[in-house]
């Protein structure tokens, strides 16, 4: 994957997110600045990068997925908010800005996340480049990753019971929670816009799920080892909590971090193998992997 | 509207909804604790109610509309846990009993909201009484009275520019977003299951704005009047805000809720003024019409 390739990615979701972002005289103006400031500051965007890869490896185009990923990174931003929330992790650092209640407020916060979280519906109903049940199926998809199994529950798991989650099974299903489900409706909507059916289907929300578990070991491991600056974010958040580093050790993570890239690269079919989202995950977990 | 049928829909709706809401080994115990608390709780049902009413009245069968029609009543609890939180209106009692975030806490009342207005999508996608196009029409819908220019703005305005809302337009603006929009999408919603389209649906969208500006009207007379255990929630906690109680006076207001009353039944084609959504609106405001 060359590294121009995915800046143009990179443009194409960041400009999409921002015709998607209401201005000041589509809604409260206050609700407009909050969610274009948690939703268009600086980030990754790998939910939606992985979406557009997903699309062209199973022979779409990267445009029929834009939509269902620009939603999914909605979704992800309405998390952040509502998990930097004082009655949740306290935090007052994200993406290397004061946290959306620390700068607008804990109503406004709250707000921004349902609009951000309600609105990602709207735009996969409106998605238009792909068919109505394909639609139906993503809204679905979504429902159940953010759901009673998904988001919410492994955000309440983790406020609530994270001192109690024992062994690296609870952990690991901990982590499917928090963050395996937006990683596999990622990739499932850009699978199923570029036309995977089947097993093939299946083996992309493999490795989406293994994917998963890779990223959020390098995000403890980020947690244990930067520093606020670095991350962008308030770190340490996890001392005392049980994660996987604190669990097997620096070094046993970054072992573990790896056996679940290759796991998540063995789950695509050898043909898909060399195509966008193996090329895309060596590249994203190339510095890390080197430090280990 | 005998009173034998509304209690039969009723029954209906209350027994879909509980099985609608998770049980504790379907996601956290918390979790489906605090949303069976809020959904289940005893309440008017008043927009499913209308759902239902409206597939019959269309010429459909109630049961096409009772998923979506469930679905907007979690949309509903939703709003009214979001609505009672402490950085909102601050509110102790709801429906009878202690708020959600009094009784569970601050973090699992916001959870519990933000999962009940994620499931109604979920509800909808699975509705398979509807065709593929219906469906995602309703999600389109939901997502557009839900968001940026529904309920989600309206409370945002409530919170924070109430006191500076000026005159009846605005409180009749700001009372479609809080209440109209989730009776405009009740009706479409039953409207669309019994197979209403054109000038027909849309006489069928007027009349539930018509009526959600008389509810809203209603509910303000009961702040104004009736006492914390009458309402079986926080009453005055309007004072020093206007209403349209507030800014015309108890008679002027029921005068208006009549004659909003009087707008939505026009609204109908004269062939509908005789059917199920007529005459329950007949049913439900009568005690009130009585008092004015």
């Amino acid at each position: 994957m060359r590294r121009e390739r995915l800046e143009d990615l990179r443009g194409l979701i960041d400009t999409r997110l921002d015709a998607l972002a209401p201005m000041a005289d589509q809604t409260h103006p206050l609700l407009s600045q909050a969610v274009r400031y948690a939703l268009l500051a600086p980030g990754k965007r790998l939910r939606p990068t992985l979406a557009l890869l997903a699309a062209e490896q199973f022979g779409g185009k990267a445009a029929a997925a834009l939509d269902p990923g620009c939603a999914i990174e909605m979704v992800h931003a309405a998390s952040l908010i509502l998990d930097d929330l004082p009655c949740m992790d306290d935090a007052t650092l994200r993406r290397g800005q004061p946290a959306v209640h620390r700068r607008f407020g804990e109503d406004v916060a709250v707000l921004a996340a349902v609009a951000l979280l309600n609105e990602a519906y709207g735009v996969i109903a409106r998605a238009d480049a792909l068919p109505a049940k394909a639609r139906l199926r993503l809204v679905r998809t979504l429902s159940e990753a953010v759901g009673f199994d998904g988001l919410v529950a492994g955000q309440l798991k983790d406020l609530r019971e994270r001192r109690g989650v024992a062994g690296a099974a609870g952990l690991h299903e901990l982590n499917r929670q928090k963050t395996g489900v937006l990683f596999i409706a990622a990739v499932e909507a850009g699978a199923v816009a570029g036309g995977a059916t089947g097993a093939t289907l299946a083996a992309a929300q493999a490795f989406a799920e293994h994917l998963g578990s890779a990223f959020q070991i390098l995000d403890d491991l980020v947690d244990a080892t930067a520093t606020r600056a670095q991350a962008g974010k308030d770190v340490g958040q996890d001392a005392g909590k049980p994660t996987l580093v604190s669990l097997l050790g620096l070094d046993a993570a970054r072992a573990e971090m790896s056996d679940r890239l290759s796991l998540a690269l063995q789950s695509l079919d050898p043909g898909h193998r060399d195509g966008p989202l193996a090329t895309f995950t060596d590249a994203l977990f190339a510095p890390y992997r080197q430090a280990a």
